[in-house]
């Protein structure tokens, strides 16, 4: 299988091209060091990207930068920046992505538990999880030629303990349990689904 | 009670303005023909309504303009117009609000059935139903003072007919269901609730 992994530089992204590179061919996306340079926030260079890579079996997005700080500092300049990113960003590569896709072919998008779940300093990253996940429900019902879409929705995750005092309560999500999500999209038949961890 | 209704002049608004002025004085907002205007999309805008108001007791928004359409037209240009209104729109009168409510007041947003139960040609409005219903749970956590938030959330409503072919199977919500919905944010005591209709 051919498999796009956006975000490749990044915590997740290594751990997901280290699990699948042994069995599946892997393109490397992100904004540097990688098979192909992407900025999701540019419908141009998503378009670039595409056209390099041609057809692909499968996207997995693990990008999505959002504001985190604290709420009396949040004014409309943060949030949009964070809706740029992992909101804007992620239903911009299904948008173009679907053009360049094989029939039966899956899109993985990155969501968060912040979504149901929220905790202080995060509520740009709620409302983006939240736009992502019911993206998702919508995108299943209309992409064509069995194309399927999910999302992996996550906690914090073991590799990123900076964040654990803001999620008291919540055990850390282990990189292989964030693999097997991706796993169940990616290679499972579900679609429209949120995948929570 | 001083009860501020963003998108006074809309199907909504009126209703709502008709079934709250006989016990409340009710501040008509809109981007014409009311006490106030305002255009929800700038923080200007928003800030200069503010002031004109001063002080109130509770906020009510009926304002979420989205992109409706083909799928197959969708593309990032349209989604991001779908976001600055009813997302960063609504999530900014509250941003900036928070500083001129009373305590113990009260933000009341709009959103919709679509972010869980999608429909065709509605993906831009699920995804920003879903950001507004994630941030309203966010919110609810940051807000100070015992300011309360929380969205109503109906399928399509019964004064919209051209809408009803896009939701088969769906029950018009009636205008005084809608009425409740709001009745029970604003003068109930929940917060970080949405209230489906």
């Amino acid at each position: 299988m051919k498999i796009i992994i956006v975000g490749a530089t990044g915590t997740m992204g290594r751990h997901l091209v280290s699990a699948f590179e042994k069995e599946h061919e892997i393109i490397k996306a992100a904004s540097k060091d990688s098979d192909v340079i992407v900025d999701i926030t540019s419908s141009e260079s998503i378009g670039a990207m595409y056209k390099q890579v041609g057809s692909f079996d499968a996207l997995i997005s693990t990008a999505g930068p959002t504001y985190v700080g604290p709420w009396s500092k949040l004014t409309a300049t943060e949030f949009r920046k964070g809706m740029e990113g992992k909101l804007l960003g992620q239903v911009n590569l299904v948008l173009i992505g679907q053009h360049y896709i094989n029939p039966k072919g899956s899109f993985t998008l990155i969501t968060g538990a912040l979504s149901h779940d929220p905790q202080r300093n995060f509520a740009n990253a709620s409302a983006a999880n939240g736009a992502v996940d019911a993206f998702v429900r919508a995108a299943a019902i209309e992409l064509e030629n069995g194309i399927r879409i999910n999302a992996v929705s996550p906690t914090v995750i073991e590799n990123s303990p900076q964040y654990f005092p803001f999620f008291p309560g919540d055990i850390p999500v282990t990189m292989k349990e964030l693999e097997f999500g991706f796993r169940k999209s990616v290679f499972g038949a579900n679609t429209g689904q949120i995948i929570n961890l």
